[in-house]
């Protein structure tokens, strides 16, 4: 399987290239490393990348650039880090990319706990979550030739402990559970789901 | 109470202001009619109804701008209309309007069924609607001074019958109903909550 992972040089991509690899053809996509390059802010600098890479069996998303600070100074500018960056960056991967996806191929995204247990300073991250699960489940239903989509929504990382503190009481997901999600939806048969993992 | 109804001259805020402006003071707030007028896609126009307005009690929005239309076509262009108009207007709304709003004050917003039940063409409403709730959510554990906030989320209405068919199988939701969803924040305890009238 010829699969896309944008996001490969961060905690979940790099594991996931590391677990995919063996068998599978992975292009990894970076902001600034990687197999390909990408700015997933940009829907031009999107066309680009699937010039570059070919028609693809199964792309990935692990990259979710978003707003992190304080609630009472937040501005529209700040709170737009989560809505270009993780939101409208992962909705024009589908967008662009329903057109050189393979028939039968799949898209995964990634939201995350937050849609439904925010945190506080994370809204800007929690509103990006909250739409990508409602497109995933609206993409589900437009997409043809039988491709799927479904996202991946943990709750803080194992390999994240820079983030424990914003998340108390929440048991951080293994990287194994997190990777099991990402095969539910590469491997498994669903479409329009949400795979808290 | 002093209640700013944002979209009060479509279908929903003309209702509202029917039944509420004769027991509360209202400022029907229009793009282009009202008392005030204001385009929520700018801050700066944002931030000048507030200006105008003085503070209040209450803000109501029921204006959700979004993109209805082919999948297949679907570019970042019109897919922002959803995410400009629906949701960083009403984000912008309650990023603003929190430094003008008096202790215990509401906010309610605007979302939609489409977030759990998507049909086919309204993916941009969809993920409005998706971020609008997870912002509600997550705006409620940040506003201060006793400030609630909610959505109302119908689904097709019964007074907007040029949309019955794309909601096959809905039942549409009078505007008794929609505007008692709208009392239930406007006059309860609840906050962080969606009600789905």
């Amino acid at each position: 399987m010829k699969i896309i992972i944008v996001g490969a040089t961060g905690t979940m991509g790099k594991h996931l290239v590391s677990v995919l690899e063996k068998d599978h053809e992975i292009i990894r996509v970076g902001s600034r490393s990687g197999d390909l390059q990408a700015d997933i802010t940009s829907p031009g600098s999107i066309e680009n990348l699937f010039r570059q890479s070919g028609s693809f069996d199964a792309l990935i998303c692990t990259a979710g650039p978003s707003y992190v600070g304080p609630w009472k100074s937040m501005t529209d500018k700040e709170f737009r880090r989560g809505i270009d960056g993780k939101l409208m960056g992962q909705v024009n991967l589908v967008l662009i990319g329903q057109h050189h996806i393979h028939p039968k191929g799949s898209f995964t995204l990634i939201a995350g706990a937050l849609t439904h247990e925010p945190v506080l300073n994370f809204a800007s991250a929690a509103a990006a979550n909250g739409a990508v699960e409602a497109f995933v489940r609206a993409a589900a239903i437009e997409l043809g030739n039988g491709v799927r989509i479904n996202a991946v929504s943990p709750t803080v990382l194992e390999d994240s402990p820079q983030y424990f503190p914003f998340f108390p009481g929440d048991i951080p997901v293994t990287m194994q559970r997190l990777e099991y999600g990402f095969r539910k939806s590469l491997f498994g048969a669903n479409t329009g789901q949400i795979i808290r993992p």
